[in-house]
């Protein structure tokens, strides 16, 4: 569990401090041992938050808490404290689940000296677990005495499950010609797919957004990047997408609208950075050895475009092609076919590494599989499909299903 | 590739001959060599036919065929012979692949003196290979010259690719008081979900029943056996079920209206024939070690509840964890909360092995793990969920995800 993947990125980038934002980490040994398994991040008085989560209609008791938190907020919605634990997901575990978050909460809040509802959580782990949260509560004073600036490495490592290495990613961007800074980081590996599409995902920025203009470009920002990935097709009960704007660097006009243009840098750094963490959580799927990028074009709507693309990179059987390196496109054909959008054998063409395969509904004649098995030897494989049927267009990327997968999953719990 | 799976049953049932029924099988090396890898099925004339197709908008050819005899027949569909091989798909091979169909049924109506629209086809294999059926052609008439009443077993086998075992499957019935006998043949092991839920099934009965009502029954049957099946929730180019009545047992009066109670003991036993199918064909899921049966009560509706049961079925986590012989069951809280269906932790109750997991949102205090795991251990897997929101209802089987599953489908093709 602990080697790492091989499509890992080369060292973890070098994040910066985020004005307004403190971490700090520890182990609470509720699971595992010799490890930190909980992460505080306590934020200046002000910030502002946005969340998106899970969609599962078996939520975990702290996206229970996190939505009512919000809709009791309403658009004013602000964070000071931020606790995730890793180890136990505090999901179907009842009432026992809901007051455990609560006394997580209300420990952190009179840390932090805040409202109870400026407290977020976060939980990663085996489901169904009761929650015996008692060791957080114990832990977060002394967590508290040690925040600090930075140490983004070891938050990330904090909230990891079957995580292989640590993910995060941050980008400069400017408002009104001042620079701030988006930092990001994330934990997930498997259970990965829409909706949501992460396991845990938390942004940190030193701009001063408002909450509602904030989750607009969350919610943009998550489309391209936590919506396009899928490991599994499995979803979380679990997912959440926190950020989090503190405000620190506010010698920018205020801005109330996300369609501002002076958002414009802010928002493609968002988006760089969300992506950037989302794809790295593909590259850490279960067991990955390929990292797979799929491009449908040509679909009678974008909606439509993802629906393809996710049939294709959540079929077992075009997955395990390329874990063997096999450019077994007949499989992307039939992914195409099953995916219930407007698709036509005559109108299809299904690229490997660029390279076309197929047109007029069948192979082309100067087809080289000779180049496409060479490209699927790499690590990073490209599919493209055009349907030929209108404008829409989606990318989305996923990992292919090795052996690894089946050994980390039918044995992660014991 | 040849290992029998482990849930295999123990010997091919003892099929008898219908009447008006004769098979013969060959060798053409298309694909495979030192097997049969070609069925010829001969029918009396006046044969009523039926049949249902892959919904995926990449049809192969055969099926394309298929459907296009039913169209022009209406509701008289005549039947006389069916053509099926193996090792290569006839799926995504544009106007080759129509032809080289078009030049087999034209064969076939040749050798058995009949109108080309009373040939059916279905090939099974590699999808866009291209289809070089000439060897098919010139065996065509030697297998002609071979038919004979009975020869199942062989002529399962001649239809297999991955599979590991020949299924089939038989039941006696009455109608008004003359019997009748209902024989079927299947193939497939992986690319198994609805719709369709098969790859290849064969039906044949001696019964006198008119095309149209053959359909209706046909389809009944379906949705509890071909459609509640899944191995990989990939959907095959190929998928076909077809059931021919030969009529030869025509000492019942006739039958117009398939809600006929004459037809009762009839459409009993054709649901128990293509059940018994359709399981054996989970059973020789790619690299199965374990049959697993989920049953979904309490849903809002029976489509609901087949919705549920195959979001648990078609989950890589459960079928992994229960590969791993590990009681999960949090993945299948997990799997129930992805299905987008009406459910709530607080009425939601799992079985494992017949003892209730949870209850009112968490764990019961009385279940054994212990008991859930030794159930786990053996082979044969009952899942259990109950929603508490309604009347729905569904039954489905799939089998676990194993090592060998990624094995065989890393190295299918080469």
């Amino acid at each position: 569990m602990t080697r790492k993947s091989p499509l890992a990125p080369e060292c973890f980038p070098d994040l910066p401090d985020v004005a307004g934002v403190r971490l700090s980490v520890g182990a609470t040994g509720i699971r595992y041992q010799g490890r930190d398994d909980l992460l505080l991040a306590v934020l200046a008085p002000g910030t502002s938050v946005a969340g998106l989560f899970t969609r599962s209609s078996m939520p975990s008791a702290p996206v229970v808490w996190c939505r009512s938190v919000f809709a009791k907020a309403g658009p004013g919605a602000t964070a000071r404290a931020l606790v995730v634990n890793a180890g136990n997901a505090n999901a179907f575990t009842g009432e026992a689940g809901f007051r455990a978050a609560e006394a997580v909460a209300r420990c952190a809040a009179n840390l932090a000296g805040c409202d109870v509802n400026e407290v977020f959580l976060a939980s990663t782990g085996v489901i169904g677990e009761p929650p015996r949260f008692d060791p957080i509560i114990e832990h977060l004073p002394e967590l508290f005495d040690r925040l600090e600036s930075g140490g983004w490495q070891a938050a990330t490592k904090a909230i990891h499950t079957t995580d292989t290495f640590p993910k995060g990613a941050c980008r400069n961007a400017s408002i009104d010609g001042h620079p701030v800074v988006i930092a990001g980081i994330a934990k997930g590996s498997g259970m990965i797919h829409p909706n949501m599409a992460t396991t845990l995902a938390f942004i940190f920025t030193d701009a001063a957004i408002p909450s509602p203009v904030l989750r607009t470009l969350l919610r943009e920002a998550n489309e391209a990047s936590f919506h396009s990935i899928t490991v599994d097709g499995d979803t979380s009960t679990s997912d959440t997408v926190l950020a989090f704007a503190t405000g620190r660097q506010d010698r920018h006009r205020p801005i109330d609208d996300a369609a501002d243009p002076r958002l414009d840098d802010f928002r493609g750094a968002l988006n760089e950075v969300m992506t950037d963490i989302a794809r790295q959580i593909v590259r850490d799927g279960e067991g990955a050895s390929k990292f797979i990028t799929v491009i449908v074009t040509g679909a009678q709507s974008d909606r439509a475009a993802k629906t393809v693309a996710f049939a294709i990179a959540n079929s077992p059987l075009v997955k395990t092609a390329i874990a063997g390196e096999d450019p077994n496109w007949g499989r992307i054909v039939m992914a195409v076919g099953k995916a219930g959008e407007q698709a036509s054998p005559d109108r299809l063409t299904i690229r490997i590494g660029g390279q076309a395969v197929t047109a007029a509904g069948c192979i082309r004649a100067d087809y080289d599989e000779a180049v496409a098995a060479k490209h699927l030897k790499g690590a990073e494989i490209d599919l493209g499909v055009d349907l030929g049927e209108g404008e829409g267009q989606a990318r989305v990327w996923t990992c292919d299903f090795t052996h690894d997968y089946v050994a980390i999953n039918a044995d992660y719990r014991s």
